[in-house]
């Protein structure tokens, strides 16, 4: 009853966009248990009013400078701001390495721009776990954009991108021979392009072949092909300009978050979590096991698996 | 009958390292469909005999480089090869661009050398889906070693590195400055670093990073800090050292593959694809609806779904 009172107050704290507030509630989201997910329950229909933002990119392409330049062109127009900062984390550092950004004290003194960092997937896969929850807190708490930042290359942080309402893909010139690749991975996902450490050699070539790449789409594809911007993230150079430019498409496409197609993909996403999270380790090892003296083959034990998680519906 | 007779034949080619057989069965494995699995199944028993070698590493690395080296080095040897190349896919480019692989033309006249690309990760998520189906097809086929390219950043890059015996990743001097993200990112999971490219300036001093990374660890993590060798893949040149560095990890640590621990990793992979590709998609898209509109909370349709899924067990 006491638990219940002191949620109750937790989420009107939230919904009038008390800072501390706010970072109670991420530590409850970021604990995966059930008073975080009754937390976002209940703050589920004051959601749906945030810019969502995603910033992506190859490593290397500054996304962490271009989303603390943002968050500061956001600050003077007198906006508020979430940032999440998905890292590829390791067992070995605890994160030790990224979780300690100079970023946060950039923003110390200003309750105005809330960060977390999330580590990205655990050992039941899923794209950073928590990672739409603690969107969603943001958003609840009356955030005018949420800017959510991952390392772009393989496709899960493309889906990650996708979870937000305008995906941004920053590229740098000259990263190697793969570049190539990763353009044709993310290219489906942006929304705008931003070519950061614009005064380096290689740039204008960039953005040729980012046109070259947009020529050969489809028609349709070719009429929205996302805008490319060249910025200077390091000196806030182009910054401004980058954000009317996101703002625009975001103002002309609407909120993707709030279409079903992208709650489909949320949707999947949350109960693969839900489904892997209830089976018992020690099942999964028992006939892992089996699987590994070849008594039985690999599609027996998940047949073996699935049959007791059925079982347990 | 028929049908299970060509089966039977077509397993029997396999097992005697037949080339055309693998590539038919190649076919039938990427197709995903029953056939595919119905052969894996009966070939199951004949595997646990390669060893499977990932190699991965950031964009720009030269894994494909790299890879095709390691390869030359084999066959040199007398061993035959199958490489896996899980490549970053896009529905936009249908993956034209790294499948016309200038590789696949190194290696056209020698059956030793059988060369797969997969598209990684589809709607359902999933680790590169068909990877490990692949790998225990080539094998069951006889190949001596079967080497696995990813590319590394985000942590499901790093599962898939897992599935091989010896994870060897690959670095180049100059990546940036993400590259300690990377490398906190893949510390735990390599066992050989090859820092490529070590011709170009920087290469002693990421050797250097390495090893001051590595000396950070537990007494037990230092005794077995991954060995660090120099090479540079274009020229072949350290290709043959780096070779016998990953045969003597092998020899020590054993065949990975083998424990109980990698298959209960591959079990949840595989249970993770069945489960969510038994989920009808106009379920899913109905309660993706109803949560856009904010009729529903998340929470309240994950769980109306993994009711539906636990009613067809």
């Amino acid at each position: 009853m006491a638990a219940r009172l002191q949620a109750i107050e937790l989420e009107r704290r939230i919904g009038a966009g008390d800072a501390r507030a706010l970072a109670r509630a991420a530590s409850l989201v970021e604990a995966q248990g059930e008073a975080g997910r009754q937390l976002i329950a209940n703050l589920f229909p004051r959601t749906g009013r945030a810019a969502m933002v995603g910033v992506t990119g190859a490593p290397g392409a500054g996304k962490s400078t271009l989303v603390d330049q943002l968050a500061k062109v956001l600050r003077r127009a007198g906006q508020t701001v979430g940032i999440i900062a998905v890292d590829p984390s390791s067992p070995f550092t605890q994160g030790a390495i990224l979780g300690d950004r100079i970023r946060m004290q950039d923003h110390h003194q200003d309750s105005g721009v809330f960060i977390r960092s999330m580590a990205s997937r655990g050992k039941l896969g899923g794209i950073a776990k928590g990672t739409l929850e603690m969107a969603l807190l943001m958003d609840a708490a009356g955030r005018d954009v949420v800017l959510i930042e991952t390392v772009g290359v393989g496709q899960d942080e493309v889906e990650v991108a996708r979870l937000a309402d305008v995906t941004v893909v920053a590229l740098t010139p000259g990263q190697g021979d793969d570049v190539q690749a990763i353009k044709a991975g993310i290219m489906e996902a942006a929304d705008v392009f931003a070519i950061n450490k614009a005064d380096m050699p290689g740039a204008e070539r960039l953005e040729q072949e980012i046109r070259a790449m947009q020529s050969l789409g489809s028609e349709e594809q070719r009429a929205n092909a996302a805008p490319v911007r060249r910025v200077v993230a390091t000196e806030g150079k182009g910054i401004e300009e980058l954000w009317s430019v996101i703002r625009a498409v975001f103002e002309k496409q609407g909120r993707r978050g709030a279409r079903a197609e992208t709650w489909a993909l949320r949707l999947r996403e949350m109960l693969r979590d839900r489904l892997l999270g209830a089976l018992p380790d020690e099942l999964v090892e028992e006939h892992a096991k089996r699987v590994a003296a070849r008594a039985e083959d690999p599609y027996e034990a998940v047949e073996a698996l699935r049959l007791s998680l059925a079982g347990q519906g």
